[in-house]
């Protein structure tokens, strides 16, 4: 049998708080019988919903907190306010104790974010983590980084990127070379912005042990045409929300047409069951839970406005990186990339130059 | 009764050529009798098509070109073997020498791009022009800019893609003051790029007569939070195309979930009519055309993959393009801006200033 892995938990998360994250532990301990939690936040609150869940009082250590970070919180004041004593701060510095493997919380994004660089720090080489969303494509699904922990980016950022996500999905889909594209706006070598176009001739000329798809496009994203896709965080938080609002959108359209006439109700009643296995095709649910990569530890965040199934969705995640050893694997292959880069630096020179010209081709 | 509008098409452009564009301007003259069109092409290949489309045939003029550019030329290649001589050129060049209104093709959108710029210039004030896309909402319609033309942007360009964006909403929807949102990654004013919050506050504090909304994010596009959403063209290019992607993608699940059992087919059949409503909702023919902003007058670009009914779309917009003198109003507004932006530049000082410490505090 498998070692018990420790979470810990910031109760205190999300829109519903500890009404939320207590049932959707719940729900995973069922899935993970081995696991054990450290849940963190206001005892009055958790203590009674620990009642009404035998199994998670059973599996878990309440730590108390006087303070927790409010959703409307911005970084900074979460941080003054939530050093060393918030449920938040206490869940990650578990991580860095080594007391749990990996830390969760469906709060604030900023604030998480900002307390998870500052108290586990960047591992070394990398200058800024990212944050990993898993993307359901029509193969299966995708790890798409970053979703909105870095605003711009240069090429060099971008392979670290590539690097880790690469290492996620290897430890998500259990495949032993995943395919890795940089999204751009067209497949040609030429397209897009410089340090995109850069950060391909790293990827393609280097000796890193990673398949090298090319450049991918907005669309490539649903298709699944890669298995890791990267970007700087600008723009793939915008695409993550675009493509959960295009889902919402054609929603809207499905139940406003199936409800238009008694005969199409009708066809909706007879086709139910195919409208569920939609639904739970397109549960956001079943792909909440981001993952932070670049830092001495692993940190998810579950969707703040998300219910308990999809809680325990973004638990299995934590599970499964845990479980992997995702930092390990990352550390590893940033550390044979020191080595490597260098060959591909003394190629770059020349490649930049060329680059130039065919950009001021582009026009 | 109106007077006749002359556009001029570029008859080679898209996959199927001619024998998509012939077609579709069929169509559009069905829904426009007023409409007169200028053909240019290959004279072998269009000449049997006008036997077979009489109506077209009757309302054009074509004129033989023996060059045109295919749909992977380069740019820089398309306009060396295809200035003064292509179908495109040729298309563009009636607008310019005003004998059309608006040019029109489904060809190679970089080509295009390349060459109207070449051909028309960019208006007075404008550095670079933008491609707006009509995006279907759960609301009606937005416009949404730049989708690709340009790469990267300073928040002067993003003020200049606001008011030409709002010119062309007015234009297409008939609304007086339609409200203009700028696309980022948090609503909150302290929240992305700094160019974007540069042109916020440019907006924000402007006398422009411009109904500016503040920040939208990926979700609010398809919402249709603000009629008129201004973005730099990386990220709207990506936008659109995982829109698109996200579309085909439910689409698919929509298919296999009501094929999986004979229950759900014959729901399906009962709900026969629902589907053909949420197809025609989801129909990216619909919203076919993209519309190049910012040059000495209209240029409409089709998707090259589209169909006739699509073509027929695309010059739909370009007819109320024409009929509203877009290039007029945003000629007009941009004047205006001129005497206004003085102002906004005293009062932009200081604002960067203040800009900087909480964008310090952003983390």
């Amino acid at each position: 049998m498998k070692q018990d892995l420790v979470i810990s938990v910031d109760a205190m998360g999300g829109d519903l708080g500890p009404e939320m994250v207590i049932p959707g532990v719940d729900i995973s301990l069922e899935r993970h019988p081995g696991l054990r939690l450290i849940l963190f936040g206001d005892e009055q609150q958790i203590a009674p919903l620990l009642e009404k869940y035998p199994r998670v009082r059973e599996r878990s250590e309440l730590v108390h907190t006087d303070v927790w970070v409010n959703m409307d919180d911005k970084p900074s004041q979460a941080l003054r306010r939530g050093r060393r004593v918030s449920s938040m701060w206490l869940a990650i510095e578990a991580v860095k104790e080594q007391r749990a493997s990996v830390a969760i919380s469906a709060g604030n994004t900023g604030a998480w974010m900002v307390m998870a660089k500052f108290v586990l720090n960047t591992m070394p080489g990398i200058s800024r983590p990212a944050m990993a969303a898993i993307w359901p494509t029509l193969r299966g699904e995708s790890v798409v980084l970053d979703v909105g922990a870095t605003i711009g980016a240069d090429a060099e950022l971008l392979v670290d990127f590539a690097i880790m996500g690469e290492a996620m999905a290897r430890s998500l889909f259990g495949i032993e070379r995943p395919t890795v594209g940089l999204l751009n706006v067209g497949v040609e070598e030429v397209k897009g912005v410089e340090y995109v176009r850069t950060a391909g001739r790293m990827l393609r000329n280097s000796q890193l042990p990673i398949e090298y798809y090319g450049f991918v496009e907005g669309d490539d994203l649903g298709r699944g045409t890669v298995d890791v896709v990267v970007t700087e965080g600008f723009t793939g938080n915008i695409a993550l929300k675009t493509a959960e609002g295009t889902a919402r959108q054609l929603a809207s359209y499905l139940r406003a047409a199936m409800s238009r006439s008694w005969v199409s109700k009708l066809g909706y009643v007879l086709a139910k069951g195919a409208f569920a296995q939609l639904r739970e095709k397109m549960d956001p649910r079943n792909s909440n839970g981001g993952v932070f990569l670049g830092l001495n530890g692993i940190v998810v965040k579950s969707h703040g406005g998300t219910d308990a199934v999809g809680f325990a969705c973004a638990m299995d995640i934590a599970v499964d990186m845990a479980r992997n050893d995702l930092v390990q694997k990352i550390s590893k292959d940033l550390a044979a990339k020191q080595s490597l880069m260098e060959f591909v630096e003394t190629g770059n020179g020349a490649a930049n130059g060329a680059a130039t010209s065919i950009a001021g081709e582009k026009a």
